[in-house]
This record gives structure tokens, C-alpha cells and sequence, in this order.
């Protein structure tokens, strides 16, 4: 870890850190990322229809595409906080804007945790007026540390692109281990450069990552009031074009949440889903979503059971996308399961017992849509970790 | 168990058995329903659009609207079998009818247990040959428990009715602990009356109850591909009016449903969800589904974790019914929950610890729709007994 961290290479100008102001316990719970420059900037939320306090106050920042620096707590997600708690978000942008002289609508807040419990506002108030003082060059990797809940570990992706001898970066980090099933939006995640779009329509090619990559996992298909992805250009170094932006935009939109997925709450293994010969998109999401989010498909893989009887259920009950049985090919680590004699179930299990990540293929005939979504295993961790959250 | 058994009261003209016949190990895993008379008759099945063997004969023999024997097997479902399948399942029907000097489309076949392995038909065919023999007056207790797989209970529900100072039986059976979001059906349940009703109108009164009965629980939301409901009338104690028989086949319909849910996989509790104020069935369903079929609820549940954000959570993402946050009341026995304060959420977490039915009311202001749905916990048992199922 050491050694990643010191050559870690941040987009310029931008400052962050993580600390602990005693939210619930002693690990990082604060943080804030600045820009010096004012950067364009776009975000895409959850479609929960109760979404958290920062959810309706960085809708109101982000609508002039400009941002200068995120404020995010975690351990509480000032969710279900009625008015005051709208009021408290604004507040804190208020406090940040002003420790870090600049604009208020500049600023974006997120929160992360419990639902439905108001922010501890003196210790977070201070905290904010203070931002100033605390703020390192770079120190991504704080951050992403900082915003994490029952996630086990950071989750960073970042690409280095060279352009007229000068290097740039897109750095990306998330956050997200139980509520997960984004849609058109996902938990927490915010991605940095230093480089800008030539076409300046970061809020276009950022829906368009987000649909390929956090709308296509799932983790326990509960869709969190508090999603929020974030990209912000500072544009130092100039633009770049846009399908190479977007090419290193979505490789790490991707990247991010396989990480996700793979951290979700008790898994042991990441589970990768290619639904290939779809009529269209919306066919291969719902077949896709309905393998990914059958805790029968989750509990057969975590135990190593050949069950493949459970992938055609699944493919089955979306009533409304009937695939005649003769066209529907199923595929676990590319040994093809349908009617399985007993050695291949053998090795099926084997398969799935010695892998960490679990390729599956389903192939539909109705035809050439292809999309690749990611989930992971069902366990008795993901229980314990739920059973007894908030007591 | 004895007096119970002593005092159960059969219809008419009903003769049964179940029996081993080493399927999979030495539990009961065969039986067969006969009635002596040809019975009225009406079935409902799984909307999966893979089902079983026994579901595409079924419906063949049910379209005239007449049985006289079901015959069953647990542990092996015949689903996804191929035409073999579809051919066995043909061919069990004509050997019971052969045994018991009946049609053979007056047969329905039921199969349920591991999804993709071929019926072991030596010994099944050799079963029905010697069905006769093995058939006793009533005893439906012992299909009820034949016809188990992962349940731990027997689910029966009968009411005696008196008319004409005669008494005449509706009896319910049913089984199902896993793979269970019926939609239009259920897993397997069968129904059997002395009594018609008036209308000689089964398929709509048995569609009518099992939409508010078999249709309203899920354990997991994966939907089997063996679901069957049967209701026979042998009609030898004469007509009851529609509205009497009716309200029993209703009430016999939920029993049989809560015991369903409350044997769920793992579950140590019943939850039972009214949601009231819905604008209609359909949003009622919506909503009702989203939070039974939550996981962070039904673990809450289990950890007695008085976690009322997740409710606000699950209401929220059915997108497409936003429901005002001020008009959205949720109960836990009867306690409102949101914004509890420390104290109520003390008495919430007392109240989910200590009963084994947990009563869940979700007002949406919306309308006068009031509709009930069944559910249980989730539990490290339900993943216990879903990884290792086949091995």
C-alpha cells in the first residue's frame, strides 16, 4: 500500500482530506475535496423517491455545471430529516464555502449512513470551518478511505493519459456495500482531472459511463436514497477528445463498481454476467437483474452448488421477455450447463468453489444487444451485517 | 398430532396415500389424491415462462374443467427435462389412471423438488401401478406431508360447513418454504369440497381467492417454475351459494398462505404488511412487493433492529408511485415509526425481539385501497439451506 501511495499520481490542483470528528466512532468520517479552479462539473443522483438532504441541495449546486469542492460525512446520511435537514446541508456548504473563500452553489454536499437520525451539526459545523487548515495536495486516497460505511476496503480507479508531453489523470473513488442497486445513479462516487471534454458535455458522456457501469450492479437490489456520482474537470491541462475522455471515463466508472460489487456486504465472490443476443437494452437489464438479484442464483454459487436449474428459473420469471427454452444458452466459467450430465456438474462446482470471480454467460438468441452487469454472493455475513446495523 | 388427526374431517368420497419410494432418501416423496366420484375442478398455475413438465400436462387435463386423481411426487420437479419430461409426465397420469379404472385426462400430475434431473420413472412408474392398493378413506394429512421439501410443517386449513343438517369439508393443503413469488399461483396446494358452489363458476372463484391469498406472500421474490393450485369438487353434498363457498375458500387460502410464509426458509417470523390508502390494487402491489421483498428489511426484522429508514428506502424506489413523503405513515405493531425518537425505537426494537408475527401497516394516502401481503425474516438459515441444496 505504501508504495501505491507514493506514486499515486492526483489531477492537479485539487486538495482533500479525511479525518474523524466522532461522528459514531473513531475512524474517518469527514472529508473535503477542492479544486483551486473552479471546475465544470456534472452529477447524476439516485431515483429513490425520498432522496437524501444532500441529494436536494446538490441538485440546487450542480444546475450552473460548475463545482469547487464536495463535503461529505459518513456514518449518518441525513435521509428522512424532514426540512431542518435541508436546511443543515445547506448550511454546511455555507461553512466550507466561507473557510474556503469561495462560492456556496460551488460547493456539494454528500452524506452516507444511517437513515433518519438528524446530523450531530456542532461537531460537523466545526469541522466545516475548519477545512481550510486541513486540506493536503492530492491525499485522494484519504478520502476514499473516509467515505466508506461497511465497505472493507478503498475503492480507487484512476487512468493516466499523456498529451503534448504532459501527463493528466481521471481519478475516480466509490463508496457502497449494502442498499445497492443504483438506478440511473449509484451510492457515492466522485471522479477528478485535470482534463476537460472538447465537446464540455461532462453531464452526457457521464449518464452515459453511469449506464454501463453503476446502473448494472446490484448488490441486494434496495436502491439507496443518497446515490450520487460526481465528475469534476478542472481542465488544467487542457481538453481531451471526447471518445478518449470518455473511453477512460467509463473504464473507471466500470472499474469502481466491480470494486462495489465485489466488496458487497458479506460476499466472498465477485459474479460478472454477460447477457449476450438481446432484443435491445431494456431486455438484457431485466433478464440480467433478474439472475443477479435471485438470492436462490447468490446462495447456490456461495455454496458451490451446480444448481443451474436456478438460472433458468430466473431467466423465466421476467413474464413479460419469454425466450423460447431452445434458444436460451447458459454458460458458468464457459462450461455450458444446460442438462448437465454428472461429471460436468463436477466440475461446475469445482468451478465455483475455486474462483473468485465467477463468469457467467447467458446467451438469449433474440439479438446483438450485449451488456455486462456485476453483482456478487449471498452469505450469512451479509445477514449479521444487516440484522444488527444500526443496534 | 393424534387428536387432531382423530377429529379431522374429510370430504366426501375422498381416498389418498403418500408413501416413500426412495426418490432421494426415506422421507414420505409420493402420493396420490383419487375421489370416487369425477370432480368439477379448476387449477391455476406458475406464470414462469419455463414451466415444468407437469404444469404443460396439467393444463392440458384441467381444460375441460374435471379431475379425479392428482398424483405427486416431492424432490425431483421434472422442470427442464425436455420433451422426455413432458413425455414421463404423460405417462405417470396413464398408469395411475390404469390402476384406478379412471380417464387418464381426468389425472393432474404434480412434480416438485431439484430443477434438471430426469424422474427416476422405474420407481415412479412402478408407484402408480400399485396405487389402488395403497389408497385409505380421507387421510389427506399424510399428502400434506409427502408432498414437502424443505418445509418443517405440514400445512393443512379445512372449515365445516352445515346445510341441510349435513356437514360437508373444504380441505387446503399446501407446500412451499423456498423459490416462492407466486404470481398468478402458487407452489403447490390442492383443495378439495364435497360441496360445489352455486355458479359451478371454480376457475373464477379460485383465480379471485388465490389473488388474495397464494399471490400476496414471497419468501425470496424467485418465482417457481412448478406453481399449482387445484381446487376439486365432488359436489355429493350438493351446491353451496357462490358467496359462502367463496368465504371459506378464501379464508382456507390465506391460512394455507401465512403458514407458507411463516415456514419460509430460515424465517422465525411471520411478517404480515397492510398497506393502506393505495390508489389502487396495482400500487398497493407495487409497494407491498418492494418492501416485503427487501432484504435490509427482513434482516432488520430478524436483528430486531429498529431500522425505519429502510421502510422510507423501500417505499421510495417503486419509481414510478412517488408517494409524498408527509403523507406516508408507516406502523411496527401498531407504533408509528417515523422520526422515532430513542425511546420509541426502543419499544420498536422490544416489540420485533420479542413476537414471532410482526404486523407492519404502510399508509399512502392515496386512495381507499387496503390490501394484505405475507412474508417472513431472512436468516443465516435461509442461506444455509439455499447454498448447499442439491449437494
Amino acid at each position: 500500500m505504501v508504495l501505491l501511495e507514493t506514486f499515486m499520481r492526483y489531477p492537479l490542483g485539487f486538495f482533500s482530506f479525511g479525518r474523524n470528528i466522532g461522528i459514531k466512532d473513531n475512524t474517518l468520517d469527514f472529508s473535503v475535496i477542492y479544486s483551486e479552479n473552479v471546475c465544470q462539473a456534472a452529477a447524476v443522483f439516485t431515483r429513490n423517491n425520498y432522496p437524501g438532504a444532500p441529494i436536494i441541495v446538490g441538485r440546487d449546486h450542480i444546475q450552473d455545471g460548475l463545482l469547487q469542492a464536495i463535503v461529505i460525512n459518513s456514518k449518518n446520511s441525513n435521509v428522512a430529516t424532514g426540512e431542518q435537514g435541508v436546511r443543515n446541508s445547506y448550511q454546511i456548504c455555507e461553512e466550507v464555502a466561507k473557510s474556503l473563500s469561495i462560492k456556496t452553489t460551488d460547493v456539494l454536499p454528500s452524506s452516507t449512513g444511517v437513515i433518519g437520525v438528524p446530523l450531530p451539526m456542532e461537531k460537523i459545523l466545526s469541522a466545516c470551518k475548519d477545512a481550510k487548515q486541513y486540506l493536503k495536495p492530492g491525499n485522494l486516497e484519504e478520502v476514499a478511505e473516509a467515505i466508506m460505511t461497511t465497505d472493507t476496503r478503498k475503492k480507487i480507479a484512476y487512468r493516466e493519459i499523456t498529451k503534448d508531453r504532459e501527463t493528466g489523470v481521471i481519478f475516480g473513488m466509490a463508496k457502497g456495500a449494502g442498499m445497492i442497486e443504483p438506478n440511473m445513479a449509484t451510492m457515492l462516487s466522485y471522479i477528478l482531472s485535470d482534463y476537460l471534454p472538447e465537446s464540455g458535455d461532462l453531464k452526457g458522456l457521464l449518464r452515459k459511463a453511469v449506464d454501463r457501469s453503476y446502473n448494472c450492479i446490484t448488490i441486494d437490489s434496495d436502491t439507496s436514497t443518497s446515490d450520487t456520482v460526481v465528475l469534476m474537470c478542472s481542465g488544467i491541462l487542457g481538453t481531451l477528445p471526447d471518445e478518449v475522455f470518455y473511453r477512460h471515463l467509463e473504464s473507471i466508472a466500470i472499474e469502481l463498481s466491480k470494486k462495489i460489487a465485489r466488496d458487497g456486504e458479506g460476499a466472498t465472490k465477485l459474479l460478472e454476467l454477460t447477457v449476450k443476443g438481446a432484443r435491445d437494452d431494456s431486455q438484457a437489464t431485466k433478464i440480467g437483474k433478474s439472475i443477479l438479484n435471485s438470492p436462490l442464483i447468490k446462495t447456490a454459487i456461495y455454496g458451490g452448488d451446480p444448481n443451474w436449474g436456478r438460472f433458468v428459473m430466473a431467466v423465466g420469471k421476467v413474464f413479460d421477455e419469454p425466450i423460447p427454452y431452445d434458444k436460451l444458452f447458459i454458460y458458468l466459467g464457459g462450461i455450458p450447463v444446460k442438462a448437465a450430465d454428472t461429471i460436468t456438474k463436477q466440475k461446475i462446482a469445482e468451478y465455483l468453489k475455486k474462483e473468485e470471480e465467477i463468469v457467467i454467460t447467458v446467451e438469449l438468441g433474440s439479438g446483438n444487444t450485449e451488456k455486462t452487469f456485476w453483482s456478487c454472493d449471498l452469505t450469512e455475513g451479509y445477514i449479521k451485517e444487516n440484522a444488527y446495523y444500526t443496534t
